[in-house]
């Protein structure tokens, strides 16, 4: 198998060094359909040999395999270039199709949990969260406090609270995706952690307001400046800081989706089932899938959000097992591009320059999730093992961590260091998590939770 | 279900019509998702309807309903506006999914396609283009020159010569498409029609460049101006009015993946083999298509080509079977983008101004294709049903004499009206196709072919 690898590397390199620089117009689709097949013969061999040498979930050899051929390492050679002006080091289209790659993560996520597991750990999941959200926000925040010094000109208490709110969103999708390849998504601890880690996202986008509400009121300005589109995902145009018309809204989405789905099982099955051309069914399922999406970011809440939202509400059907067969070739098309993607992410060469806070940082990062989300996992009825395993599996950062890095930094309340440390604490907390979590599932009685506390 | 359909309907207008005017940024994921999701519904709800009500091929449907919610149409109430300054009234993203869709179309149809069946109608394919060619262009050409009264300062040669063009490239989707509704892709007019238009397709570009060369020769511009991607796609930005170098390129290319595949087709499943995690099978066959895609508009031909080109190579694996199954709900999600994103390019309120000379065009499209390839093949050893099947076939215009259409019309050389009639045309040849194909196939004996004149 290397030397085909490496011929089609080699012709990769020759095709792309000749024409990369050739682009004109807005989209050009042969080097997108290009990129595509870069990301993904890399994110293939990268799974393979995560899985068959290090015996590690795949999606570590898919983000390793995207931080070896993102733009600031082999990338110039395959086509991949930093884009000048761009935050993001990778093309518009390519992040749009990951995007679409996570919300059928989610969604399938959704799909394949067991709703009444999923109720019975609400409650807990809930404390989880909050757990996992204060502690790390006062430990990022008091860490600048004491540590950092910041360039002239920036206050060092918003930069306290930017990177506070940078600590707080669990990111849904690793974990859901480690939890899959392990195929622990039922289990107690796998409930409580995605449903944790949604409601985490919800908290994370308050703790977001919050902050600006907070500089927002001190410095007299009332909105900033926002004009990313990653951030149009996640809060509309006109959000306040009316933090409790968040939660609400939250909360009565939710409850909607679910109740409204579990009610009306049989009828969407039967909805479904009017379908019968070829493959309808399943596309019916991702037009409500994309629909609830869409109305959760229409509300202010994450697509993600409602991708799994659509998911939970379809897992009472009657067609769940035919969904989940249907879904999964369109999984494994589109997810590894997402991972791959986050992976690019990665400045190595940023990286290596600002050693002692990014360690900081990382190191509170991870403790503040393991303490914050493990304590109380233990208190609310799991025993060591599951709390350890509930603590790891809220550790990786990601989408929302990285948009609120991104708003600091365009909005000029945080600077380079700052950003930089955020994005490599996300990528780092998302490579360690998928072997943290698995050994923390080797380890220990497979029940990690208490059954008589209930 | 009527009511639920209806139901979807009122609160997706409602939702859109408040927020369509809201976007902002380059990419709105949540608004393209919204999109993907209302193309998605009206696609199946047009192809249950389509199939059930009116035993026709779901593509049919699909084209409808892309028609109904054009931005010409309801799309304004949906969300779908005309874009000023763009001549393509769906977004460059949406577009964007609909072309990887086609390139998936073509892959799939290039792995079902028995190969040696293939091999022995390539000499009447190639026949039948060539009268597919000759004819329509003909026709086309004559018809400007007797009929047309072109305004003020447009010159009726080119005109003529552009119109000619528009007429040459049938577009193998939709017939690839029905032939697979119909399960005929492996009969003797199956193989014959696809491999015609894809023959076909490239002498649509060397048609093109040759108008192109002939109009530079006698204005003495040597190359129209073409920033379009869509232009990028088919021709790369060097080409000069060197046709045999192109044919030159499309037979080689052609020559040596059919080669390389169907030599080394067990070398390339044991390839195929070391890939062991799940699905990454069929995403390492995908990345090998999107590879050969990407060769093939990188040395000038159209990216389906190499799709079509890709999957003849594998079709010959042990694989093929398990590629069909694991690539079936991809094409399913992903194709009736690309047929719903057809429907809406046409514009309804034009095309009812422009009554006579386009209904001529469109005639003589019909008759072009059914004269030029329907004498070929019954000449080629093909009966009169077969022969009528065949040119039947041939009849769909699609992407090819689209941009051809719209190179015209941004360089100049024709105006709207004919713009318009090239895309009713295509239009209308595509929406004629699927019933008059399928009464053909109903007719006469199941064989079409004389089988004692091989």
């Amino acid at each position: 198998m290397r030397w085909f690898i490496l011929a089609l590397f080699l012709i990769l390199i020759l095709v792309t060094g000749v024409s990369a620089s050739e682009a004109v117009g807005s989209i050009d689709i042969p080097h997108i359909i290009l990129g595509l097949a870069i990301m993904l013969l890399a994110a293939k061999i990268g799974g393979e040999i995560a899985e068959r040498k290090f015996k590690q979930p795949g999606v570590l050899g898919e983000l390793l395999a995207g931080v070896v051929i993102s733009p600031f390492a082999l990338g110039p050679y395959l086509g991949f270039n930093v884009i000048p002006g761009e935050i993001m080091p990778i093309s518009p289209e390519i992040d749009l199709i990951g995007q679409i790659g996570v919300v059928i993560l989610l969604f399938l996520a959704g799909i394949e949990t067991d709703v009444k597991q999923f109720m019975k750990f609400g409650k807990v999941a809930g404390l989880v969260a909050a757990g996992g959200v204060i502690v790390p926000f006062l430990l990022g925040y008091f860490a600048i406090l004491i540590f950092y010094t910041p360039p002239e000109g920036e206050p060092i208490q918003y930069v306290a609270l930017f990177t506070g709110a940078i600590l707080t969103a669990t990111s849904v999708g690793i974990t859901a995706r480690v939890l899959k390849d392990l195929d622990r998504m039922n289990s107690e601890e796998g409930t409580t952690i995605l449903a944790a880690a949604v409601i985490d996202d919800i908290l994370g986008i308050i703790v977001l307001a919050m902050v600006i509400g907070v500089i927002g009121a001190a410095t007299g300005v009332q909105q900033l400046n926002f004009i990313d589109n990653a951030w149009n995902e996640i809060i509309p145009k006109s959000t306040s800081t009316d933090i409790i018309w968040i939660v609400l809204k939250a909360a009565v989405f939710w409850g909607l989706i679910l109740y409204l789905g579990l009610k009306y099982s049989e009828k969407i099955s039967s909805v479904l089932s009017k379908f019968q051309t070829k493959g309808a069914l399943m596309v019916i399922a991702l037009v409500i899938g994309f629909l609830i999406s869409y109305l959760a970011a229409y509300i202010g809440l994450a697509l993600i959000i409602g991708a799994y939202a659509a998911g939970l509400a379809l897992s009472a059907s009657a067609y769940k097992e035919h969904l989940i067969e249907e879904l999964t070739p369109v999984f494994n098309f589109l997810v590894p591009i997402f991972f791959v993607a986050m992976g690019m992410l990665v400045n190595i060469r940023e990286a290596v320059t600002i050693a002692g806070l990014g360690v900081l940082i990382l190191v509170l990062a991870i403790i503040g999730k393991a303490l914050g989300c493990g304590v109380v996992s233990y208190f609310s009825g799991f025993n060591y093992h599951g709390a350890m395993r509930v603590g790891t599996g809220m550790i990786p950062r990601g989408e929302v961590g990285l948009i609120v890095a991104y708003i600091g930094l365009s909005s000029g309340i945080i600077q380079q260091p700052i950003y930089v440390i955020a994005v490599v604490m996300s990528i780092v907390t998302t490579l360690i998590t998928p072997p943290l979590l698995k050994s923390t599932f080797a380890k220990g009685p497979e029940k990690g939770w208490k059954e008589k506390t209930v």
